[in-house]
């Protein structure tokens, strides 16, 4: 049931017309009381902010909400004035359907950038939405939104977690599949709690939950206009609102960062194109900062993508970007091993089991290990191979 | 004759076994009088910077060389201690064949990384290569050594310039069709002049003309082991050595930025499986780095790249590239052109003629213009399209 999983929450999903292939492309997730609860957002840091992250923004400024509408199909970014009009028209629709305030709806648009978001298909299709959230079951709703707001997704994300030591659930749900990139992907993500979480304890554990998740996948290096993660926060599940720090807290840290980190892997096995999903490890970085950086830079590399797309463990690619990525190394002192199988060693070939290695290379899933023995500090990234895949999901937007 | 275009040099080229497929793989320019001359480079700033780039950066210690030898097929990078004998081998068998100090020869590589460099087949190759000198005519040897250095390049790239108010000659060589990035391409090049040149007014001049020149490509971003740039200056045209400043100075500097251009325009147009080359032309920033850091983020995007590939004017990737570059800029006052034709103004879609975009798209040639108004810096930077053909290229390294 995903984001309806946790007490307390609704969903539903429909067909408004913003797509022209007529997919579903509107979704709500609403507290079941129509109150507003504690709630946090992680926003992009691109720039260039969509109109419905603007408003969003100023929305979360109390720390609370009520509900999220989405809409896919129109990103309803690079459209000014008029988008920003467009996505508070989209929050003034759903608190009138829902008999909340405009203030307590948070928006969430994804699609294409630079065209104006056409309301007329809003009008008509939000207050159907927050009728269906009625009549709709809570695991048809979950599923009916998680399905509108795919784009390019060919399967609709979402995971839950229970909340050790409480009877208390996360749930969410996804959509992402290219433009991933860290800090964040061209993504939306909407998780739910019954827990009881202070507003600002859940801005802190959706900070830590996005670090280790989300913000380790890098696909493409696309930073996208729209992306946000929303967590809602609603204590149908009772007890005193979790503060920061403490068992409880770690407790719900836990759960959440299981929902997001399955909603990730979730992205990176759908990114477009992709055939592999290959994790890479940095390991032995001076900082925390070069082990980021390090892993990053591997990660993104068209060549390495190329390489796992042949199947082909080119490893010198890997000590090319390491070596290029500004992280403190030395050059002969860096070992490198695919699926725990050492080919690299202090900077050069090392003999190894090539029929082992081409083996890995076979397998969907691939391990990139790269210790750089200057200090203490590790980090994971989560990429994909390049192939002609994504080149055919980007050429055109038509 | 491109390499020996300039009074006083000569080139060979040949095949001694590197490249597994016969090609010519082992290439050499060289003083006629085998006296060593003002000598300035430019080399990778990897940190995982390859043996033969390790060596010649000491033998350029002293500002002067006498020769260049240059093997394709095997980068010589991450080899260790045994890839610095390789190198230091190669300068060897060089000055006995030359009658010069090995110090005063520097040495280039290119290929795949982290393969131990076969020294068995320089031994008898650099003797025949060194004879090739005197016997190939200056022409042909140019031709020669410049096919020699091709790996996946599919045209060797020549050019020559006259530097004005004088007699002197610039002429010059390179390969590099991937790991095009800022700083610099996998590309070696060497470039010799008549003009008689102070070392530091060399180095000098050399760092202004790849700075607009090599520099300013950016395709995918990836940094090789192997990138070098050698000019050398024999003053055989006569005259004052050329010192920094002045007129002849900054004649000099134009000559030599016109063959490093001519240069780098070639090995875009020839980079692996592109349809495309791309022009972007950021304005209006509000530093140098600036417009170089949005110039740079739009070039390298895959999205953007896609598009190209794909003849689609979707401006939407190519703002959020600039939002998401760091580059100081107001979302709601960019503007977009496509070879003139402004698509978006205000950071919203321009009413525009599509049919002349479409056709700009249609062009080999594209222009994307980008003005932040926020300052006076601008940047112009080269890339290309994304395409099946890349991937290809670089899928496998059999």
């Amino acid at each position: 049931m995903s984001v309806t999983a946790a007490e307390g929450f609704q969903a539903a999903g429909l067909a408004c017309g913003i797509k022209p292939d007529g997919r579903p492309d509107l979704a709500l997730v609403a507290t079941a009381d129509r109150r507003s609860v504690s709630a946090a957002g992680v926003f992009t840091s691109n720039r260039v902010a969509a109109a419905p992250v603007q408003v969003s923004r100023r929305h979360l400024d109390d720390g609370r909400a009520a509900a999220v509408v989405l809409s896919s199909g129109n990103a309803n970014a690079a459209t000014g004035e008029p988008g920003r009009v467009a996505a508070r028209r989209m929050c003034e629709l759903t608190a009138t359907g829902l008999g909340c305030e405009p203030a307590d709806v948070l928006v969430c648009s994804t699609g294409l950038i630079g065209v104006p978001l056409p309301t007329g298909p809003l009008e008509a299709g939000i207050p159907a939405l927050t009728d269906a959230l009625t009549t709709e079951g809570r695991e048809e709703g979950a599923r009916a939104a998680a399905e509108a707001i795919m784009t390019t997704d060919t399967v609709a994300k979402e995971a839950t977690a229970a909340v050790a030591g409480s009877g208390a659930t996360v749930g969410g749900m996804a959509k992402g599949a290219a433009m991933l990139a860290p800090a964040m992907a061209t993504m939306l993500s909407v998780v739910t709690t019954d827990a009881a979480v202070e507003a600002g304890a859940l801005r802190e554990a959706l900070a830590v939950a996005v670090e280790s998740s989300f913000n380790q996948l890098c696909i493409d290096g696309a930073q996208s206009t729209n992306d946000t993660v929303i967590v809602l926060a609603g204590g149908a599940a009772g007890g005193r609102p979790i503060g920061v720090g403490g068992t409880a807290f770690h407790a719900f840290v836990d759960a959440l960062g299981t929902v997001c980190a399955s909603l990730a892997e979730q992205m990176a096995l759908d990114a477009e194109g992709a055939t592999k999903l290959a994790r890479i490890v940095v390991r032995g970085a001076r900082s925390p900062a070069d082990a980021r950086r390090a892993a990053r830079a591997v990660a993104l590399s068209q060549l390495v993508q190329c390489s796992l797309n042949g199947e082909d463990p080119y490893w010198g690619r890997v000590l090319a970007e390491l070596g290029a990525s500004g992280a403190e190394l030395d050059p002969e002192g860096v070992d490198i091993a695919y699926n725990g199988v050492v080919v690299c060693r202090d900077g050069m070939a090392a003999p190894h089991d090539a029929a082992a290695v081409a083996a890995a290379m076979r397998r969907r899933e691939i391990e990139i290990r790269c210790d750089l023995h200057r200090g203490d500090h590790d980090s994971v990234v989560t990429t994909t191979d390049l192939s002609y895949g994504y080149i055919d999901e980007n050429r055109t937007t038509s």
